[in-house]
């Protein structure tokens, strides 16, 4: 006798399934979802008799894999993407970005470059995302709107600016942000002092006392460049890293954002803290900041997550891109060709930047009792043909146009390469509002 | 009274066009072809009024460009697409590729493969490949099927392989295939000695006079790896490039492929020779083999295109992923953020590649006079929302899925993303054929 089937909201079928609790790939098997939650991940075949679903999909040429983790990224700086490409540093931050963001940012400023990051990252197989930027309640807003998770940063400096006036208020106005937001479960937070050039001691200090008390991961930029490191020196007497220590910064919920500039200690450093580096390829070639040396951190236990950085300095928010380009730049700069292999770089950007965040418990890989967060990769097109190694074609031939499912909490959010909600909202009305006004207050006269 | 419109084949109408004649970007003009080349650059409106055209496009959101130029590939290798990925050099070479070779490589195994690499240039915005394979006729007829421009390579080794016996046999076989593709102007031919490593003295003497006699380019590897440079000094008593030259291979119409370990005096080298090079930052990374000097080379005036190199190891033939990986690295090694703009990016992958290839005269731009292979970019995607530079955009936001329509020599190759010739090859059924050929042969199970 056949047993009655089990009712369950979803269940997904795919060729392949890459869990990342482990490297291995499964064939045809399946995901069940119930409540939200990974139910049972079971043969495909067994699957059709074991479960009733209200939502099936059968991904015939697809490798699903967990949502990835965009493990850094300024959201709302996709208003300003490709503002001031090909220039130095300096200028680029003084002239154009800072001017820019003086003028403009304001929380419908947030809101609707959150919207539009949050729309180009589920295209793009992002279900997480780390953000470090202003009016955190704003960016909720967005990512609530869209259905997905999001570490919310209580950013702090030391300068005033359109958001708060000095780092007691930056801090003050992040908790009540995260206050205004504890209802919403996709949504958590993170102390994000901005960088040991912009945070004072006593303001790092008042954010170890918060960070314990709070049980908060602190997210902050770290060795970006070498004037960083340098300045300090000069500065405070002592690297960056060596400060942070000093003022209690560096353990399990630190995440230190670029780390290009570390030597050997600041290396085994970090890894004796249990610290989690983002590390985010793309803009520091793009900025000119150098290549962390990440097969060296990850030879030495650092958990390293990945992350897009912000649009104007990318000026992609694509994880398949910062994966790719994660394992080539390992590869290269390490004179290693084996260094950063495909499996490694899914987990980077998946499980450990969950680790970082502390979501590993309920999101980042394909498990038992997780939140259903989960991306659909075809590998039906023509640039995918022949298919040795789908997990390597993954990394070095998949890109972002392949993702045809997301879901978040077992919610889909994109299907078949369109966007369930948010669908109201006219993304390229307002980009173009805010580019006008970007260009009004630049001085750029607007293109005919 | 209002004159007569000329009647002209094409007219393509683009919200920019980047003529790469200069880096200035021109707004709502046109492209006027007839008989396959560019008989006018104008303003849209006004090409409306001069002109009637049998074919008229009109792409609102769109750059148009050059055709991108692929300098450097071996196009057939599509078949070994991620065979042996992860692997230490020499293990990925004599473990799995040559024996993959040995065991399939045929003009069969070259039609198909390079069919599959046509169709992916295309839908990709190359219309010109620069090939270094084994029999160049197989690779000749594919790029006829799909219309594409090629400059094959008569590839020269001294080992026996499944194409030649020798290398007199290998230069004897690729001078009967020039001869056989002499009435069609979309192919031309490179004398393509393989590596200083792989050729002799002699067969570079017998290379250095045919280059003379018949006017053709020279395409070699050069100085890909330390290992090569190391070996090199062992057996030769010098470095390849000294070698090279006193082999009589360096002038104008020498391409070296790679060049990532070289010294300020070989830098110097090339340039006065007049030397052009072929960059293939994806395959650099990959294999471990380091980052060329580019801002260096560029800076010291040698021309320099750009190449994906094979599939098997790169694994896309993507020459706007080579644009942006070109443009990070340059920054990111030199430590300038301005180094490698994006017009420069854009020039290497297009007009350096044809005077590369002694084609600068029929392609490469958008100038009148010049066949008009030309790619159009759709930036309407909200990924490329707002768009303050459609240049920068190009090169640091856009991917290949964004190609739109191609032609070559004016005749539409991809019309909205759909490839107009070739569609009766069976690419996926023939890359399945192959691939399980080579899994028999290299020992691995097909997975279920």
């Amino acid at each position: 006798m056949t047993p009655t089937p089990e009712k369950i909201d979803l269940l997904i079928e795919a060729r392949w399934i890459a869990t990342v609790e482990t490297d291995a790939i499964l064939h045809n098997h399946a995901v069940a979802v119930r409540g939200g939650r990974i139910l049972d991940i079971l043969p495909a075949a067994e699957a059709r008799q074991r479960y009733q679903a209200t939502e099936q999909h059968r991904l015939e040429q697809h490798i699903l894999i967990p949502g990835l983790i965009n493990l850094h990224t300024h959201a709302a700086m996709t208003l300003l993407r490709g503002i001031a490409d090909d220039k130095p540093l300096m200028e680029w931050l003084q002239r154009h970005i800072w001017p820019a963001e003086g003028a403009l940012v304001s929380a419908p400023f947030v809101l609707d470059g959150t919207r539009l990051a949050c729309a180009e990252m589920l295209r793009g197989g992002i279900t997480c995302f780390n953000d470090m930027y202003f009016f955190p309640e704003a960016a909720a807003q967005a990512a609530t709107e869209f259905g997905m998770r999001a570490a919310l940063g209580i950013t702090t400096l030391e300068f005033p600016g359109n958001y708060a006036s000095d780092a007691d208020d930056y801090i003050a106005k992040g908790l009540a942000a995260r206050e205004a937001c504890r209802d919403n479960p996709l949504l958590s937070f993170c102390l994000a002092p901005h960088a040991p050039y912009t945070v004072s001691d006593r303001t790092f200090q008042r954010i170890a006392t918060l960070a314990e008390q709070l049980d908060l991961p602190i997210h902050c930029h770290i060795h970006e460049t070498r004037q960083e490191v340098a300045d300090s020196l000069q500065q405070h007497g002592q690297r960056p890293l060596a400060r942070l220590q000093a003022l209690a910064q560096l353990g399990p919920g630190f995440i230190g954002v670029h780390a290009v500039h570390l030597d050997d200690s600041e290396i085994r450093l970090l890894a004796d803290a249990g610290c989690s580096i983002a590390h985010c390829p793309t803009s520091n070639l793009k900025l000119a900041s150098g290549i962390a040396r990440i097969a060296e951190m990850d030879a030495a236990g650092i958990n390293i997550g990945l992350g897009t950085d912000g649009a104007a300095s990318n000026n992609r928010l694509d994880m398949f891109g910062e994966m790719r380009l994660a394992a080539l730049l390992a590869k290269g700069s390490s004179g290693d060709a084996a260094a950063l292999p495909a499996a490694r770089a899914l987990r980077m950007a998946t499980l450990n930047g969950a680790k970082a965040l502390g979501l590993d418990a309920i999101t980042g890989s394909i498990a038992r009792g997780k939140q259903a967060d989960l991306c659909a990769v075809s590998l039906a097109e023509l640039e995918c043909q022949p298919c040795y190694d789908p997990l390597s074609h993954l990394i070095h031939v998949a890109g972002r146009e392949q993702v045809s499912h997301v879901w978040a909490a077992g919610n889909c959010l994109l299907e078949h390469k369109t966007l369930r909600l948010g669908k109201e909202f006219r993304l390229d009305a307002s980009a173009a509002l805010w580019q006008n006004k970007a260009e009004v207050c630049t001085g750029k006269a607007h293109a005919p």
